[in-house]
């Protein structure tokens, strides 16, 4: 596949002959009802190979705490509810039987909630991946190229690109915008090399910064994320998943008409790239950077929501 | 740790004298201040050793969809909300971008979701496991034994004891109660011996049965599940985690007074041992009986929620 | 307006004709940009009149309870969650300040909950009253024939058939489809006369029926309701609002190709009528019996949710 | 009963004092198992006269609508959902049957959303209105003092004590707070005497406030109420239930250690006042402003909630 040209400041043209390269190389590729896009890239080889990148059995979690209460990076957070605390364990009224319930539920998207953004998120021109139409998209669930895509789990190489580390851990700035350029740099300061059905993460240090700043940032003030011209990136080495720690594409942007996100409009909806937003890169950073090994065993379980445009998530890296 | 005897037909005082037994032991086994009970079992060494389990590099979900319509397995299902669909794409009024949202929502216990019980889940006599009082658990959250004891995972070796494939593949009864001597028989027959770290996975065929029935099982008709003389068995086998297709406990059980489900009653809050109840284990199963191989890499991501007693899943085995 | 003649076994050619004489009738009348629908009949002329049929001062609520466990006529119950019960009164760390706080959702519509249908509700061919597209009712909500028309509350006079006392206090049948001719005898018997304006109450006896029944009623055994020979009727008399002890329609009905309710669909849609389905109305039945009048102040002030097909509601009745 | 003095400063000895007053004078006044509270004062004589204050028969809601999107007035605003929107109308499969359906919830108290406070959602050192324990108030539901004593509606006089307009219509401070003083000198000016069993509804002109700021307030700036020394006021009036556009109490408040919000905490739970908060007085104002009359006939009714603390609502005034 031969990717346009994406400068600097990129124009909407240039914008939409990369949306017309991704759809085009993409769409099909997979057959007419392939609903995967780019987790096609991901095989049980990849997976087994990826089993073998173990050597300490050590976990850390990648998402955040499910947020419960507002903030300017999750201002409807989740909402946790309990059915019966301490107080009314009795309350089934079975002799001995003492429990507690509860009740959790979350809108899926937005800039603070850990969560994964399935196929049938985006739209370009009232298109999904692979040509399908937002009318699939219903008011009581989507039709096509939903989460349950992910159903069997998500299993594979994570690759960490930690562009702080790989920065000489200079922070980025709130609303730094990462190139193509400097992800190779990263590629080779960190030692590692993305490829075919990899998992990647890029770090930004959104999560230092969140610290620096007394424990909340407001994406207001910007958030990191990298250019456009990463979206040619993203198909030649053909990655299974994007992550990052916001949400892959930067804040405000570049303000290109009608390519607000290029990444989520582009990327989701032109390559069949899923994307996990939101994750907690830190604790794996620091590991990462003890080891000087930036690649793991990603294991993500997604809700099994029939219908659902994503959902809330915490992936494993196994290191 | 010695267990004492529990009769083919229990008596209220045998489980007592067990529920002392399991909670002498485990209580401060871990330290005054543990809420991971028998999570911790499983060590670093134990995941090395599991994710070179991994040979096919095959993965599949150990979860049933999240059921949205009421049924006798779930009277009171998830709630699956599109927020904004195909038709209101453009609601953010950015030139441009079109996206999809959702809201996800579901209690977290009950005898149809896929989901974990967290050691604050179950109390015996007004106590959690080890000693913490009911009132941790409070109407705005629980205070210590919650989920977030597992943010970082469930990562380790899986096994799979399917009693119908152990059977002779002849199917259990809807309301099947399970002893120590059929899960020792099983282990034998399939080849696979249950170990110190274990996350042991319980099959009884409620799939089979359920697809039998057309689709609808009827709990109030019995759910099949072990005999409380297995509890010394999970206890002396040091298993990390106890999951099954149905809740582990048989219903309508034994008719003990005051142990109406021992397994979640001394189980979870007498040795901390975590459930994961309403798996789905047929895929699973058929692909063991295929490899002749019942034990997988097993990982499990839990949802984040501070103070939760639980959260909905989707283990995936990775085989 | 004249209405097309409905015979005892309806066809789906007599329906149709209904259909367009009913929307012929009322789309347009009060203006191409109405969504009042009947709610025009009903004006302040009448409401101070109403006022007047006060005479004791005795509130009676035509609502049930939120049912919160599922039931046959209600297996979508209403979610209520404490968010802080007395165990927490203290969580919002202020001195001295001690309260309770929760939560409360529920779907509005089915056959258990006390609710008000707003036009946007029912749509015929795609339309809904007024000449309004389907499309209109998007998945962020509806832009127009919402429960917003009903903002300023519905305050009126309210008459009750009450058709267990006009038929001698002999219990309806479960699945009893009660005529035209039934009412005007209602009318007779009970010494009212359903005029313009009014916000006619239909009791069936239900709440008897469910009492009868141990407390519990299946709608799967039939529920009563009005024939849709009755349609003509609450046009003729210029009904504002329409409720009953049941949803107004009979179940399972009589059988017409495309018409299954018949009140909803051409009442709402094609008359423009409101209702409100499952009133709590024994208790008003009792004392209008004692009275021996079946005309009362009618007061209901509805939810104001932009963009809602209706709401729970507990109308009162004043004396 | 005689209230004891409350200063222009008040102290916590003052408060203390005007707790046990209130407490002492209310409580066991309507029984020992009454939890009605000063709903005693409103009785079928109170609400025949009130009927007849009706004189033009119209109707003005004095609620808010619904917020769904966060603001500093309601960071946690309602939930309304549509399950099935026009592109979905048809998911029932049933021929000719096209209906939309939606759900809606919300959190009962803040600062934005119109709603009552039943007697549950107070304590002072543990105690609610009447004696009765926190503990009554589970996790499961409140057993006691709930929204349920309701149930049958609020229907009686309103009074409007518009602050605004009696202050020959000059604006109130953000944070003004309004004495006995001020509130005996509005009844004089606007010509109406509170009395028993009266809704008084008390306007700050907050909707003017928030107009004025371009349709958005911050509480942290403040919000007008009325000095504890009204308390008295309101016992000795014999009030059955106080409204407010504000939630009555003012903010920040005058500092007084533990009792940051007297009139919740002193009229809750010592008097029995339910209250109503976040009303919209605005249009009402007007309305009394050209009529000359600042009485009317005040109807709400509140959804059935078993168990609940409170409930959003829709009070309608008739005139």
């Amino acid at each position: 596949m031969t990717m346009p040209a994406v400068s600097a400041q990129p124009t909407e043209a240039e914008l939409d002959a990369l949306w017309d390269a991704c759809s085009g190389a993409n769409w099909g590729r997979w057959g007419a009802d392939d609903d995967r896009g780019t987790l096609n890239h991901l095989t049980d080889e990849h997976r087994l190979r990826a089993a073998a990148l173990v050597v300490d059995g050590v976990t850390i979690s990648l998402a955040h705490n499910l947020g419960v209460d507002p903030t300017p990076e999750c201002p409807v957070p989740a909402q946790h509810h309990m059915l019966a605390a301490g107080d009314s364990r009795d309350n089934m009224n079975i002799p001995g039987y003492e429990a507690s319930r509860d009740y959790v539920g979350t809108q899926v998207h937005g800039l603070g909630i850990t969560h994964v953004d399935a196929l049938c998120h985006m739209f370009v021109r009232g298109e999904m991946y692979n040509g399908r139409p937002a009318s699939d998209v219903r008011s009581d669930g989507a039709r096509s190229n939903t989460i349950m895509t992910f159903a069997d789990g998500v299993v594979g190489r994570g690759v960490l690109l930690d562009l702080v580390a790989a920065n000489g851990r200079a922070p980025l700035a709130d609303a730094a915008v990462v190139t193509r350029a400097e992800l190779e740099a990263a590629e080779r300061t960190l030692g590692v090399e993305v490829g075919t059905g990899d998992i990647l993460c890029i770090a930004t240090g959104r999560d230092a910064r969140r610290a620096a700043a007394g424990g909340a940032l407001n994406p207001a003030h910007g958030m990191a994320g990298v250019h456009p011209d990463c979206i040619p990136y993203f198909a030649e080495r053909e990655i299974a998943v994007l992550g990052s720690d916001g949400i892959s594409d930067p804040m405000p942007g570049l303000g290109i008409t009608n390519w607000i996100f290029p990444v989520h409009q582009i990327g989701i909806a032109g390559l069949g790239l899923p994307l996990i937003d939101n994750l907690h890169l830190g604790r794996l950073a620091a590991r990462c950077a003890d080891a000087g090994r930036y690649e793991f065993l990603f294991t993500l379980g997604t809700l099994r929501i029939v219908g659902g445009t994503g959902c809330p998530a915490n992936p494993i890296a196994v290191l």
